[in-house]
C-alpha cells in the first residue's frame, strides 16, 4: 500500500491530536502503511511553520486552499473551528481528497447538508471526528450488549459535563454568541449521541428544556453583555424498540472535567460507564447467587482490542489521545475500503438533525418526532 | 412532659421501623419524653399479638377502628398499604389522634385532599414518613446551600432507583395493575421530590416519559397478563427561580438496591449524593488553587447533627432505621409545639400533586404548570 | 425464658451503645426475651440518675459494687475506661453475673489473664465487644472464605486508621501517657486483630515497628511534654497454614475517621472491605471470560443475616449501633446456651497476648513468635 | 541541537513503548528535536527487520553489537530481559553512547555496580526507565510535599499488585525461577521505591517477610516443579527523619491488574493515590470548617504539567504510554545538560541495594541497616 499524504488544516486542540495520531497510527497498530506529513496549514504563516517543524510536516501554508489542492494529500484532517468545516469538507471533497473533520459538521443543517452531498458525489471517504466511540471500552460494551450480555435494553441514561463555562465572573467570549450555536446542545449532545447511534441507532422523538445559568456576563471593558444560548441543556428522548433515554448536558458544572457518564438498563443486567475513568466499566449482570450480585468493575486489558496494541498488561491504561490514534487506523482502513468503525458524513449528518430537533423542542415547547 | 401514648397501625417494613422509633427516640435523643407503646392493630390477631409481644405493646387487636378509639392511645402511626391511609388517617384525626402515615397520602388526589381537610379541622399533628430529609447529610446539605457554600444553584439531577420489578420472568403481582397506581412515578418519585422540596421548594412545570420495559408477565397459574403500569419514569423539571431539574425513577433498575442519586450544580460549586451510601456526600467548591480542587468525599461526624446523639466518633455510620428514630423525634416536637423538620400533610398533598401532573403531562404528551 | 435484668456500668460512648442495644434488642430480633433494664452506675450520682432516666433504667448508683450486687441483676455491660474493667468484671463474675465487657480486657495482661480465670471459674458467660465482627459483611465474608469462593487464603493486609490524635497542635492528654497503654497497638489494633481471629484464627508471629509521629504536645498551661505512646504501629505477621499479613494501625491519620481496610488474597480470587463503607464489599473470583472480571461491590441484603431482621428491603444500610445489637442478640443465646458468634474472654486474652508480643517485637526489635 | 540518533534494543512490551516515546516526543513537546530512529536490534533478524518497518527505524539487526558501535547511533534505548541489561549498557557506554535501560539495573548487585562504574567513566547520561515518576499526578504529589501542603509526613503506605502469578494452575514459567530474581521484590518492588525515592530519598532499615503462595507448579510435560522464588513480599520500612513506611507488593494478587496504591500521612493532611487510576488522586488538608473536610479527588489536568503538552482540557487523562514520553524528553534534557527528573544509574543502584537489604531481611530474619 501506498503511503497516504496527509494535509493538516488547524493546529489547535484537535490539530495537534490529529497529528499525533497520524505519528504514532503506524507503530502502534503494525497493519497500516505509515502516513506522509505533507502539508500544514495555519491562519498565520509563522505559526504554521513554527507547527510543521514540531509536527513533523513537509510543508507550511496560510491558505489552506493551497494545502486542498496539493496532489502529494490524498487526505485532509479538518480541525478548524465549525464555521469553517463546510467550505474546506467540501473543497477538499471536490479537489478529490479525503476527509477526516473534527466535529460537529456545521452550525447550520444546510451547510452539514451541503457536505454530505460533496461527500457522496466525491466517492471518497468522509469521516468525523467522534472518537469516543473508539475507546476500546465502548468497543466491548457494544459487544457485550450484541450478544445480550444484560438482556434487551430498555432505558439509558446519559450525562455529559465540564465545568468551562461555570464560573459567573468570567468575561463574555463568543461561546456566549448565538452565532456559536445553541450552547451546551452543540457543544457536547453530539457526543453522547454518537455513543448512542454507535450502540443502539439513531433517536426517534425528543423533548428538550435548556437554561441559562447566568442570564450576562462581564464586558472586558465595563458592562455587561448578556448570554445568548444555553448552557445546560436536558432531554427525554426515545430511540427505537420503545427504548427510553434521558440525555443530560451542562457545560456550566463545576467540579466536571471531562465527565461523560452512561447508564444502560436491560432485562438482565446494567452497565455504566463514566469517560473520567476512561480505563473502566462496570458491569452488573442478574445471574447466580444473589448474595454475590453487584456491579463488576472491569478494567481495560488486552482483552480488549486495540488495547493490547497500546500494552500488553492489563489495567495499564490509554489517554484521550490515543482514541484518536484508534480513529486514525479506521480511517485509513476506510479510504482502504476495509471494514471500519467511524462516523460517517452520513451518520453525521442524523446525529446533527437531532440536535435541530432538540432545539426545535425547546423553542415550541413540545415533543419533536424526528423523521 | 406527659408521655405519648402510641398506637401502631400494620407490622411491616415500616410498621417495624416505627415500632423500632418509638422503642428507641428517648434514650436516643434524651430530650424528648419515653414513649408509651399502648395498641398495635393488625389484620389477624394472632399475628396482632405476635407482634404486640415483639415490639413491647400493651394491647393488640385485629380492628384498628379499635385503637384509634383507644382514649390512652395520643398518636397513630399508619403504616398499612396506601390504599387504606385515607381512612385509617381520617378517622384517627376525627378522634383527636395525631397521626405519622407513611407515604405517599393515598393514591387518589381527592382522598389526599380530603386526609389534608380532616388534619386541618382536627388541628392535630398530621405527618408523613418522608424519612430521607431526616439524614443528616440532607440537614447539612441544606445548610450548605442556604449559606450559599455552592453559590446560587441552578441545575439538579435527581435519579431514584432499584430493581426489584427488573426481572422479566418474576410473576405478575398486584404492583402492576392500574390500581396500585403509576408505578415507578408514586412507587418512587414522591422521595426525590420530597428532597427537592426540603432542598429548594416545590415544582412549577413538568414533562414527562413513561415505559414499561415488560409489556406482560407470567401468571403461576400459566398464560401472561398485560402490564398495567409504567416501571421507568423520566422527567423535565422546572423549580421556581428558573432552576432546571430532571428527575429519572426506574423500579427494573437491575443492581441498583436503594439509590437515590442527587446532583446539585450551582454558581460556585456543587454537590452530590448517593443513598446507597447515605454517610457521606461530596462538595466541590470553586475556591482556592485550581490544581487543587475536587470533589470532598465528606463522611458524616458529629459535627452534622443529630449523628451526634447516635455516635460520638466521626465515621461511623447510621443506618436507614435511624432515619426514623430522627423523624420520630421530629414528630413528637411538631406535637409539643416545637419547630421540627417534617413533612405535613399540607406539603405532602402538594408532592402528589406533582406526581399527578406528571402522569397528566405523559398521558397528554405535552408540558404541565402546576399552579 | 426468664427477662434478663440487666446491669450498665459507664454510660459514655459504648455505655449508650450498649444500652440502645439492651432497649432494641427483642424488637428486632423477637426471638430473644425483652430484657428488664434493672440498674445503672456512673461515677456522679445525679449524672446516673439522669442517665437512668434517659436510658430506661429502673435503679440509678454512683457505686458499681451496688450494682454487681443487686440480685435482680444477671448480666452487667461494662463500658468505663480500661483500667476498671478487671476489677468490675471479676467481681462481677464472683457474683455470679454474666459479663458483657468492651473491648480491650486490661491494659496489663496479667489483669486479662485474671479475668480469664474468673470467667471460668464462674461458669457465667463472659463476653467482649468486638462489634466488628457482627457485621453482616463479616459474617458473609467468613462463609464465602468457608465455602472457598476465593480459594485457599494466603495473604491479607488489614488497616485501622482515624485522625483523632493527627492534630500535633492539640494538647497533651491521658491518651498519650504510658499508663494508657502502647498507643496505636491497644487503640486499634484489636479490632483488626479480632477480624483475623474470627476469619482465619490466631496469630502465630510478628514483627512490628511504631513511630511517634510527634514528639511532644503543648500542654495548656504552657510548655510541652513529651509524647510516651506511639500513635502509628506497623506489624508484619505470619497466622496459621503459612498465611502472611500486614497490619497498619494510625490514630494520627490526617482525614481516616472509621476505616478498618481489610484485603484478602486467595488462590481463586480476592476479598476486600472498609468500615467506612460497612454496607458493602468488594469480591473478585477469577471465574468466566477474562473481558468480564472484575472486583463486584455487593451491598447488603435481606439475603445477609440478619440484615433481614433490621430492614427487609436491599441495599438501605444498617448503622453502626445496629452491629452492638446484633452482638447483644448474640451474647443473650450464648446465656442461654445456643450457638452463638462471640468473643469469650478466653478468645480476647488470645488476642491481647498478640498485641503485647507487638510491642515485645518493637522493643527487642526482632521476630517473636507466639506460643 | 542536532538529531539524537536513537538505537532501540528489544521490541517487546518496552521497545514498543520506547519507540512510541522516541516517535512522539517532538510532536507532543515541541521544545526539543526530533530524533532520528537509526537502528533497531532484535534477536531474530527477519522480527528485526519487521519491527524497523513498524516503528520506522532505518536499520535492523540481530547483532545488538553492530548496534552500538553504529556510529550514526548516539543513544541507545536497553529494553530485553534482565539479564541482558549489565552487558549491553556497558558496552553502549564504553562506546561513548548515552543509555536509556529500563529497570531494574541487574539481577546481580555487583552487576549493577559495574554499570554504574561505566556510567560515571563513559560521562554519558546513564538513565532508567522508572516512568512511574513521570506522572504529572506524581510531580504535583511531590509539589506539594515540598511546599508544606500535608505539613511534616510521618508515615506511608505503598502496595504494588497485580495477578499474572495468581493462577496456581498456570504452568510453570522462568518467572517462578531462582535465576530469574527473588520474585515479587526486584519485579515489583523496585517501582515502589522509585516513587519514595522520588518522594522522600532513600530507605535506610527494613525488615521483610516473604511468601510462595504456591509451593509448585504444573510442567507442560506432566509432573510439577517446585516454585523457587516469592510471589509476594511484605516490608516494614524506615526512611530519613524517622519516617515509617511499609511497602507491599503481591504478583498473585487476582483482581490488581497496575495498582501502585500509595497513601503518605503528614502533619495536616494526607495524599492517596492510585496508579489504576493514574489521572487522579486524592488530598486531605485539615484546613477550614471541620463539616467540609473530606478527600478531595483532584483530576490532572493542564495545570499540572507536563499534562497540557498532551491534552488542552482537563479530565481527559493521559495513558500509561504517555508517561514514557516524558520520560523520554526529560532524558533528551538530560543528554543536553539541562536539569531533568530522571532516575540515574546512581540513583537506581541504591533503590537495588535496598531490594537486596529486603531479601536479606527475610533469609536473616531480621531487620537490616542500608549504609
Amino acid at each position: 500500500m501506498q503511503p497516504l499524504g496527509v494535509g493538516l488544516i488547524g493546529t489547535g486542540y484537535m490539530g495537534k491530536c490529529h497529528a499525533l495520531a497520524w505519528t504514532s497510527v503506524r507503530a502502534v497498530f503494525g497493519d497500516v502503511a505509515r502516513p506522509r506529513l505533507v502539508h500544514l496549514a495555519e491562519a498565520n504563516i509563522d505559526l504554521a511553520q513554527a507547527r510543521a517543524a514540531e509536527f513533523g510536516f513537509e510543508k507550511a501554508t496560510a491558505d489552506w486552499r493551497l494545502l486542498i489542492c496539493d496532489p502529494e494529500v490524498d487526505v485532509v484532517s479538518i480541525t478548524t473551528p465549525n464555521q469553517f468545516h463546510a467550505d474546506m469538507a467540501i473543497a477538499a471533497l471536490q479537489a478529490g481528497k479525503h476527509v477526516w473533520c473534527e466535529k460537529p459538521m456545521a452550525p447550520a443543517y444546510a451547510d452539514a447538508e451541503r457536505m454530505l452531498h460533496a461527500a457522496k458525489a466525491s466517492g471518497k471517504a468522509a469521516v468525523l471526528g467522534y472518537n469516543y466511540i473508539q475507546n476500546p471500552v465502548m468497543r466491548h460494551i457494544r459487544a457485550l450488549i450484541g450478544e445480550g450480555a444484560i438482556g434487551a435494553v430498555n432505558h439509558i441514561r446519559v450525562e455529559m459535563d465540564e465545568d468551562f463555562m461555570a464560573d459567573p465572573d468570567a468575561f463574555f467570549y463568543w461561546k456566549s454568541e448565538l452565532s456559536a450555536g445553541y450552547g451546551a446542545l452543540d457543544d457536547f449532545a453530539v457526543h453522547p449521541l454518537s455513543l448512542l447511534w454507535y450502540l443502539f441507532g439513531h433517536v426517534e422523538a425528543v423533548v428538550t428544556d435548556m437554561v441559562k445559568p447566568y442570564a450576562d456576563r462581564p464586558l472586558k471593558d465595563g458592562g455587561r453583555r448578556a448570554v445568548e444560548n444555553h448552557d445546560a441543556a436536558t432531554v427525554l428522548l426515545r430511540l427505537g424498540g420503545g427504548i427510553s433515554a434521558v440525555l443530560m448536558a451542562n457545560r456550566a458544572a463545576w467540579g466536571r472535567k471531562g465527565r461523560i457518564a452512561l447508564q444502560i438498563y436491560g432485562s438482565s443486567g446494567s452497565i455504566s460507564y463514566d469517560q473520567e475513568r476512561m480505563n473502566e466499566f462496570e458491569l452488573y449482570q442478574a445471574q447466580g447467587r444473589g448474595t454475590e450480585q453487584g456491579f463488576r468493575k472491569i478494567l481495560t486489558s488486552p482483552a480488549h482490542p486495540p488495547y493490547d496494541r497500546f500494552v500488553p498488561a492489563p489495567g495499564h491504561g490509554l489517554g484521550f489521545n490515543d482514541l484518536k490514534i484508534i480513529e486514525c487506523r479506521e480511517l485509513i482502513r476506510a479510504i482502504s475500503g476495509e471494514p471500519s468503525s467511524i462516523v460517517t458524513f452520513e451518520d453525521g449528518l442524523r446525529i446533527e438533525k437531532s440536535v435541530h430537533a432538540m432545539a426545535q423542542s425547546f423553542h415550541e415547547r413540545r415533543w419533536i418526532e424526528i423523521g
